[in-house]
């Protein structure tokens, strides 16, 4: 079941998916969209309009929907029922806690290499990975049919760590280093705009 | 100079200000709005409009915008040419990264304090932090006139611990855990939404 989602629609899924599933956790078994709605300080409609987007599981009158069912479906469109194997470039402080970063197992994906340039980091282990030489990226990746990367390097080292990604075969590129990539047609990055959270949360403070 | 600022503006500025930087660094002194719509794929008609929300800067025909007074104009409307001091709540793994984030430090983000309720972590030491008892926040954060937190617990603990920051006064929260925080009016939860980026990356894979 492939669904084509807005990222608007992708981005409040993992919330109604930790909120049903702590639901589920209490020992619940349905819910209906007035509750989760208030929860969220959503609409009824908004509530609706989403999980109608994911799963096909219809609301009883006065008794909701099914969690069990629910609660796989947005698994299942989001993605997190499937292993994804990945890479990760740039064995620095961010990504040696990446490589450790629970939530991103729990979803289906699965670091299986890690990358640097740095001769003082390749051959270190940080959480069980070895860190290996860029150099042996291309090759690895072509071997392991991996098309997943987490780009943690430093901003200078950014642009070519990129572009070694993308000749390696990488399609889709989760990008920590705060610069714009320019990527081929048919590669995605996802930006984790962090300084982009700090200057929202500085406008709030300073407003 | 205090502009309003859409959420969208916001999220494309530190690409801007990173890029004009890198051109700064080469030695330009001024740079034109086709130039930069080119770099980054925008129109010219959105950088000019982006580049007037922040900067009264007027480009000059043929020449451009100078560079020094529009990084200089984009850093202060997005807060970063003045010190915001914040408390860190959560000391695993993602927290201990966060504490040795450089690219905070360098935009004003102060980092004064960290806390967590485990025993095993107070009294530890990251990067020259030492992990305070969480009992003992609410009177650092009004001693210290503090008002931003980023908030690194694990999920089942974030409901307490996101609480306990505005009861200690905290107005402006990071939040790096994967649910919906309720908090009251005045208050602003920016969630760092990580799932929601593999869902968006494992979308473009499968698709």
């Amino acid at each position: 079941m492939r669904k084509n989602l807005s990222k608007q629609t992708i981005q409040r899924m993992p919330y109604y998916l930790q909120y049903l599933k702590g639901l589920w956790d209490d020992g619940k078994t349905e819910v209906s969209a007035p509750f989760i709605a208030d929860h969220f300080g959503f609409t009824e409609i908004q509530v609706r309009k989403d999980l109608a987007s994911v799963s096909s599981v219809q609301g009883k009158p006065k008794v909701g929907f099914r969690l069990f069912n629910l609660i796989q479906d947005i698994e299942e469109a989001l993605g997190f029922r499937r292993e994804h194997k990945m890479i990760l470039v740039g064995a620095g402080s961010l990504g040696q806690s990446l490589v450790s970063y629970r939530e991103a197992h729990k979803i289906g994906a699965v670091l299986c290499a890690v990358f640097d340039s740095n001769r003082e980091l390749i051959g270190k282990t940080f959480s069980g990975m070895t860190v290996r030489d860029i150099r042996d990226m291309k090759a690895y990746c072509k071997e392991n049919n991996i098309h997943m990367g987490i780009l943690t390097v430093p901003v200078p080292k950014a642009k070519s760590a990129c572009d070694a990604m993308v000749k390696s075969g990488i399609k889709a590129i989760w990008n920590f280093a705060q610069i714009h990539l320019s990527v081929p047609e048919g590669v995605l990055v996802q930006n984790e705009n962090m300084t982009a959270s700090l200057a929202l949360l500085f406008q709030h403070l300073d407003s």
